[in-house]
């Protein structure tokens, strides 16, 4: 469970509804035909762009931005440096049936185990990594269609209630209420990207480049269990993935 | 048929022709010396900077947004993994006259039965891949340039149109009706660029791009089927094209 | 003669005046200070930002966009395929004296017959390509530099513009036209970026990435013609340069 | 102590504050539901898009800015030449025990005493260059944030604002401070994106960029250290990373 | 002395002041604390970003983008090729005393005198070439920000103006001169982004690319001389560097 986004979300909600709360007047903020051009124009524009696929997968890729639960290096390393001692000492047979605790480690130890080459288990696992991370671009990518959209939308609706008012400007005391409700569909469609679209993408991103950095290390374990890397090299190597403050902790090894 | 372009466009256009119906008074909507100078204006920007050839195709190309139909993937890797077989028990040039689905796949078939070395088979197939890419890019640049000229000329419709209402405001009833004709042509700008022309280009883009992975898969294929790769590794190599859900089911072979 | 370039810009340029013809009052649209102001100031900056000899040799260059021709890429590919069969069934040498058409690939078959070895000719066909695309890009970076200053100076000459205005309204009837004065630099700079500068850069930019193809295409010809490449394969690889469509028409050789 | 990062931000606001002051009336631009809005707001959004590790670690990655002191690259070039010097006349073994200033040259120096080859020395050391410099972009991407989000946060506000204040337009009076206020969220947001978050962001890059170039330089001379570089080659090398004008000074060994 | 920064400066400058003075009334452009304000703000913003070393360097850095001499890279060329020949004839030693033009060819062929195999003389040339071009760009960085900071500044004192003005409406006639030195700030921060800080940025960056080219030339004759190439194969080497006009001028040797 990622906290963060969840309080970032209701706290950035919050503070919009209280400001409109203390304003006194809530009613005025909602508009059904303002949210059905924002929200539905919006929707199909982004559905135009992107395919039936990424759109309804879109749901199930935001919810990563909720549910995500990151991987310690250090564990990482730690388990890593275990396989490496065991691999030296007993070779790579030995690492069969080992519990292995993250799934991409476990694929690259099974091809080791298989007897492929260095360079065909480096390119197996590279390739895996950097297609991955292009599905997940694919992933965000509607939240950054949507970031895009919005606002556009928004503008949009704001000019067709503009040109409504100015050709019929013959009651004074309606054209204050009339801008009032163009301005909505830009508020809609600012908050939609800036609270919410763009916040979503962006820890997609982040937690994208965090599995990123997480495989990478795999990969380079992967390598140095394979060519017969002596652990505390390898060990040092991996530490490189940690910030200073926390290299000491380990290396009891 | 990629029913979420059509989806996209045929909702995105109603959401706002609602919007303005729901307004009541849709004729103000329509002015056509607006409608000529950000249509027309755009089309002459646009075919200024690009050129004959590639602005008359660009319909053919904008077709494709539509009309586009996917690959997938799983059975590219199936046929490419059955033609490995094959190759790896009975020799390259049993793949003569087989039955061979994606044209691309065929091509680089062809070359290997023609006997020329890998390292050619890679550069002709590689230089295809990023010239088509350079095309695609060249073919969906007119939907690009489109989305930022609209825009521009809308402003410059809207400046024309201030310009004319200012210096001649001895009538206050029809400055409103002014400014709503001038707001006009942003609108349509506004429109253009971000209903239309945008997610055309956007969806091409995505083509391209899947077009690209498919191509690479298939070079990939080609390269494992020309140096005799077992097809098992070659299988394991492919599906790293496929997301994690999706591996399992092939892989029977 | 490029008549895309030209018609864009008679059309553009045409579809505003129209706009502005009938909307009745030509005269409000001409004002010497504006006009002096953008295209002085513009004209200014932009000596400021390149050199005397970039900033008067960019009207050179910008007839480039409206006199270019372009090469035909089948063509080309076809000289150079005959180019090989020359070269293969009689050597190098006999090509000396061959009437060829475009000066980039004579230049090449000049230092093959020469005599320097493939790395020398590469390097030094490839560097005159790389510093011939960044000479051009010079070339057409006044034209961008002009699309970036001449609304920036139009912003500046409305800013001018309205203080006069705001410091003296002390006659109402006033107001209107000198703030229809004050945007007209807005509109000069718009349509000089948008309808004029940024055209001719992104059309430059097109011709160049054409040129960069066109001597690509030729620095893999003289490359396969010096390791004496089998023309068929030379053709199959300089295939890739055009689009599917036109692949069929060549290819009797 | 960076001198420039504490008078910049405090001259910056101090400016802002004296035109403020020098307006008058102090009060009416202290507005406490505009200030819970942006900075609250701000604060939930930014803290939506990153982690709670980075979002907390930011005062102290903030401090950064303010308390740096950089590492002299003479000191560290007249270091590593005597550091060769010794090396070469006394070998490898003889550095160790020596003082040493900067802890990455003294991590370097340990690796080579440690006998590793020098592949593995480079690629623990690059490599924890590169991880580290990803890290510091993760430290003050925080700040990055919310120079995107402020602005976003202060236009919420304002639109919130203006709907608010249009929409009952009963006592005219009321209208001109209902705008005030309305536009102070735009002015909070700017000044904290613009005179806080955007210059502590930038700082901190530049300090990064700082510590990258050291860290090369080091890189650089343990290379040259462990190959038995000539000391005066490698004096000159690492001279590269001095201007012109510093070169002369040292070049006394 | 560059004379097309010099003109372009006066001559925007020139411009505008005769704008302001043609509109009669030019007191009403002056304003003290709008521009302690704009001014004063966007050198504290821009100290915050940067270093104190950075930062008083500017002045002399911006000096360069006035007096900067171009070297004529004929003339380069010939000498590079004169070298080569004596080279050639008797031996790199024989360079040695030679009276060189140019400070970096010099050094490159101390170097090649003092008997560094090619491999170090390229690494210490090609570093100071990129260090270099790295240091220039924190040199007009400054101007990048100021070009930046400026605008921003001009907005925050427009808000800051709107609002004490909107706050305090009791005075109808007050509110035309209150908005217009409200704008002034903005005015000000747009002409000292556009007419001075991005100008002086563009051109260091394109003097600091002319001098990259140079020395880039620099480096590959000396390569050449040091592996005794051809002295006309490196003139026709070299002759890329030059355009396809003035190429024929030289090459008589």
């Amino acid at each position: 469970m990622d906290l963060a986004t969840l309080l970032g979300l209701v706290g950035a909600v919050g503070v919009m509804i209280g400001a409109i709360v203390l304003g006194g007047n809530v009613v005025v903020f909602i508009d059904v035909p303002s949210i059905v051009i924002v929200i539905g124009g919006t929707t199909f524009v982004v559905l135009f762009r992107t395919t039936f696929a990424q759109f309804l997968g879109s749901f199930k890729v935001a919810m990563g931005a909720f549910l995500h639960k990151s991987v310690a290096p250090t564990d990482l390393i730690e388990e890593a440096v275990a396989l490496a001692n065991v691999a030296r000492r007993e070779g790579l047979l030995a690492l069969e049936g080992k519990q292995i605790s993250h799934p991409f480690l476990q694929t690259g130890i099974g091809l080791c185990i298989d007897g492929h080459p260095p360079e065909v288990v480096q390119k197996v696992l590279s390739k895996d990594i950097n297609l991955t991370i292009q599905r997940q671009e694919a992933g965000y990518g509607v939240f950054k269609a949507t970031a895009e959209v919005a606002p556009a939308m928004g503008m949009i609706g704001t000019l067709i209630g503009l040109v409504q008012m100015l050709s019929n400007m013959s009651d004074p005391k309606s054209i204050g209420p009339a801008m009032a409700v163009a301005l909505l569909t830009t508020l809609y469609g600012a908050v939609i990207a800036n609270a919410v679209a763009t916040p979503i993408a962006e820890k997609l991103k982040l937690r994208s480049g965090e599995e990123k950095l997480s495989k990478t290390l795999i990969l380079e374990s992967i390598s140095g269990i394979q060519e017969g890397l002596n652990p505390r090299v390898l060990e040092q190597l991996l530490m490189t993935y940690l910030p200073e403050s926390q290299r000491q902790s380990s290396g009891k090894d």
